[in-house]
């Protein structure tokens, strides 16, 4: 029985942003799976035009058993309808389960307080103060791609393959060494690291 | 009205190849629109475990009127299940209809006599070889990320970036140099371009 990783899946979600830790985590190396969820459970349509039919609503979510919540950004994380989101990460926080959030959702991190605590990064921090009017954890913003501190990761919007090289790490998917090289083999491309390796 | 695009997803579809791309093409800025398209017009599932809900079915976008075929990589690519897809691509070839394929789906390609008569790329050459017994244009195959001639994009399954570039160029999304500047500033990151430019 594979663990579980919940992807949680807003309206006009970013495609790109847990797609490569998405099938990464699905690898049959890997002892985790990737279940989908939705605020309704009803399918939801990414900025790009894919509709999703997910596995999960959220309500289901709160009650399953699982290892992560990782949240990709996209464009309504600062709309009123997703604020119960914030319920699912309060429980990961009191269960110690670990939370990966990029782009918009690392906002919707600070708008609800739960930067607070940790090293993190956003898209910029005029515009994470900007979207979390009450975050007040400035001292602990890093100007990087992405950043894990405990049970926390964060990254920006260009940072999809840095997000999950934190990811397969934290959840120890792989051996380190395999998940630097698979991210250089992405981060370089495979033309570059055939030639020159 | 918008003029459509269509991204052929096979079961096993790879997320990250077309996630980029798609998310440009339906930019406000963008003349175009995304519709997705399986086999049989019912839902599949990518490699990450999104299951997705299509536009379209193989039949039904034979009779669309649309401006470029875009095909993701996948595990189900050399199965005899997508074999039918060759009847839309020679659909496209007749037509003028311009298609860009990464990954697999550019063995597919090759499989079905597609890159006998353009430069192209793939994952490697042995492995195109591989995959497609009759290929015979080893001449024209070259070593890069991305290659667009004529009306074929090619790509290798670590360059999404670069064949999003080749897609929004040769489809005059935006002017060149904007598309170039939004390929850097994924490529590089933000935060290396917020602190460099």
């Amino acid at each position: 029985m594979k663990k579980t990783v919940l992807i949680f899946l807003i309206e006009q979600y970013a495609d790109w942003e847990a797609s490569y830790v998405a099938a990464e985590l699905q690898a049959p190396h890997s002892e985790y799976q990737v279940k989908t969820v939705t605020l309704d459970g009803q399918p939801v349509t990414s900025i790009g035009g894919f509709k999703i039919l997910p596995d999960h609503s959220l309500r289901e979510a709160k009650s399953i058993d699982f290892h992560m919540l990782i949240m990709p950004g996209g464009n309504t994380w600062r709309q009123p309808e997703t604020v119960p989101v914030r319920e699912l990460v309060a429980h990961c926080f009191t269960q110690d389960i670990p939370v990966a959030a990029i782009c918009d959702a690392t906002v919707f991190l600070g708008r609800h307080g739960f930067l607070e605590d940790v090293k993190h990064t956003s898209n910029t921090l005029e515009n994470l103060k900007e979207g979390a009017p009450n975050y007040q954890n400035e001292d602990n913003y890093n100007h990087v791609q992405s950043i894990w501190d405990g049970k926390v990761i964060t990254a920006n919007g260009t940072a999809p393959l840095e997000f999950a090289r934190e990811i397969l790490k934290l959840l120890k998917v792989r051996e380190d060494e395999k998940i630097d090289r698979w991210f250089r083999f992405f981060k370089e491309g495979m033309v570059d690291n055939l030639t020159t390796n």
